[in-house]
């Protein structure tokens, strides 16, 4: 099926701001709340919600095969069931429908009135509902880095982790969308030089800069799915905050893992941007260090180019860019790691989501974290309004931005913004 | 609200085999499809299953404020959301109608046979949509155990057990009902003295003796559930056999914890037994060998003395028990688990599962797994057929029993029975 909805030459009778992340080359898919508190599927045009929902019963998907409340749902998961081609068929039918010279809806002003709306006018939701989330661990200057300060510098890079897309399970209940803001956890820390866990506040909240995938029905319990395969399962992705608790982190992670230091929230950008639309993005990964295992060896350009930002905004000041990196630094790919994730036959379905984990660069202003940026504390950050930073503190805000950028196009993310509360009395 | 339904004298117009583990003082529920490929929520008495959908169709829950199509659902999360004083109200009229001398469902044929079935002529499903699944680790024989096995003898717990309840994330999507069998998960592992991992079947699938609890809607992010609450969200209690393979986790744990060694399968008991069932068996805990924090400190007892088994059965042969323990010996209990997983805001709902780790007791024939009870191969089993057990092996049948037992009732929960077939070719 073409992408026709990839088209650079094409423009829309929406007005688009020339630098916007959501030109008629993206359309991706997410949930709002209309103006008359209707909850509906949509789409975004520059910076027009478009609602699918009422689209659908007007008749512009008329010809797919589309049942009559798919739109009118509260999370993608039922759309993203329908699978890929289904998925092509709308983003492709959805771009005809603005393209600058189709008058249809354009010279409709009834239709429009009931199918666009100013982004101020609605509410952003979470886009599905998340069965399983996976977070990995899959840049190698981050887990170089983590495994320096918390480890021995010598030994970084643990045995299994250029075998391995080394992942595991966190948890969904807590994954809210942009916008919502987190409360600083609580929990217990063990202080320096002593035998004794406290109870109280994390003083080491940190962001994490990742991005993360949402799959559609891939197989049944038993079946691995091939790596070169791996991307038709691929639904779409979203910028992602892995909310972290350093201090709680390490004193709880051994022997099974992150638990309480992580499953306090995590953050996403509200706007899946469908892996097609990232399709003029494709870019080879880093070339592997070791042999790898023939599941995991894939053929073609599998990673993205990605760019990704990281803004620190304290209370009542500006924004400060704190981090620069790229999708594109990961050392194992996206169809790797659901490769990974099924080959002992675990399923995957509809709404699922993977993160990346922390997307660290080469260099230390690309660093993904407060933790690498400041170092574990030892080089706190300078901000403009004369203030530094460590890690995380009451009332700042975090935003994350994406986008993807050539001499025809930019698809971006927009932003995922969360802002810290102080804990609970 | 009085638990009525707990009544030790009260009989049934069901027949019921004197040593049931459904006596009608048990009422557990569960999700099944009928004769009619109708799916329905249901309970059991004796061997008999009983469509709660079709008695609430016909008027025998009058009185009671539920939806009208609160049985005729898929999964028991609805139901669990109405909370516990609903539970209770619907526990214990299903206990009046089947009591011995009412005569209202017991002298109307016509309505007993849209509602009561055999077992046999019924399919057990999953009983709850299990949004996360979290798996604890908290006896403190399992975790000395594995730690002597995998680390330093010397050190066989590591600092942080006595005082967390140690818990990670797990994979919802692969958790299957009793009856439904697993297939042994390929991964890679690496060969004792060698630095290069190999691919291939899993050498080391191993149960785990575990009880799992499900949750109702707990608290809204950011707020914490304090310990003496924590039982009031937990609906009731199932048996769970944790699969793993432990070469594969051997080589891929570090350092976030066990992933695909887990995920390829979770069996649990199709019916889940109340809490309120369990309340005569409410025992005191292990006393506390370390002072515990204050959000973890509880009042009254919050154990359960639940007898649990263990029955290997190779492919035509008999099943013989190699393991018998209890849930009373877990050193941390349920409300502390939930406690200690809401302490920094991490919200808990409807249909969310807790494992409690492996039930290991303090005698070799207590342990609750074969890595602990071949002692990772070292004592083979002796099986009465002549053949020895280090792991599971191909076609063989693990199945999972628990029961409580005083002099007046005996409360149980039926088996969790999977077979383990060979890998994929």
């Amino acid at each position: 099926m073409p992408l026709s909805a990839n088209n650079p030459d094409r423009t829309t009778w929406l007005e688009v701001a020339p630098n916007s992340d959501f030109p008629i080359q993206n359309i991706p898919f997410g949930v709002f709340l209309t103006r008359d508190d209707i909850i509906t599927i949509g789409t975004r045009i520059g910076d027009f919600a478009i609602d699918l929902g009422a689209m659908h019963q007007l008749g512009y998907f008329e010809g797919i095969d589309l049942t009559d409340d798919i739109f009118l749902q509260d999370s993608l998961n039922d759309f993203i069931s329908d699978g890929r081609k289904t998925w092509r068929l709308v983003r492709n039918r959805i771009s005809e429908v603005f393209e600058a010279n189709n008058p249809k809806l354009r010279d409709n002003m009834e239709h429009r009135d009931v199918i666009i709306f100013t982004m101020e006018e609605i509410e952003m939701q979470l886009p599905v509902s998340i069965g399983d989330y996976t977070d990995f661990y899959s840049s190698k200057e981050h887990a170089t880095n983590v495994g320096s300060m918390f480890r021995d510098p010598e030994k970084a890079l643990l045995p299994n982790w250029l075998h391995i897309p080394v992942g595991y399970h966190g948890r969904s209940s807590s994954i809210i969308p942009s916008g919502i803001n987190v409360r600083r956890p609580k929990g217990q820390t063990l202080p320096p030089d002593s035998d004794e866990p406290v109870f109280g506040p994390s003083k080491r909240v940190d962001f994490e800069l990742e991005m993360a995938f949402i799959t559609t029905d891939a197989n049944h319990l038993g079946e691995p799915i091939p790596v070169d395969e791996a991307e038709d399962y691929i639904f779409g992705l979203v910028l992602f905050n892995d909310w972290s608790a350093r201090d709680i982190q390490k004193w709880e992670y051994v022997p099974l893992g992150p638990f309480l230091a992580k499953n306090f929230a995590s953050s996403i950008s509200p706007w899946i941007v469908t892996l097609d639309a990232l399709q003029p993005f494709k870019v080879d990964g880093p070339e592997p260090e070791k042999p790898q295992l023939p599941y995991l060896q894939y053929t073609g350009p599998k990673s993205y180019d990605i760019n990704l930002e990281v803004y620190l905004q304290p209370e009542d000041s500006e924004p400060h860019k704190v981090s620069t990196s790229n999708f594109k630094y990961m050392y194992w790919n996206m169809a790797q790691q659901l490769a990974h994730h099924t080959v002992n036959g675990c399923n995957v379905v509809s709404g699922d989501m993977m993160g990346s984990g922390t997307i660290s660069g080469p260099t230390p202003d690309s660093y993904g974290s407060m933790l690498e940026l400041s170092w574990a504390g030892k080089n706190p950050l300078q901000l403009p309004d004369g203030s530094t930073r460590s890690f995380i503190e009451d009332n700042d805000t975090v935003i994350l931005k994406g986008y993807c950028q050539n001499d025809q196009v930019r698809i971006g993310f927009g932003e995922c913004r969360t802002k810290l509360l102080p804990a609970l009395k």
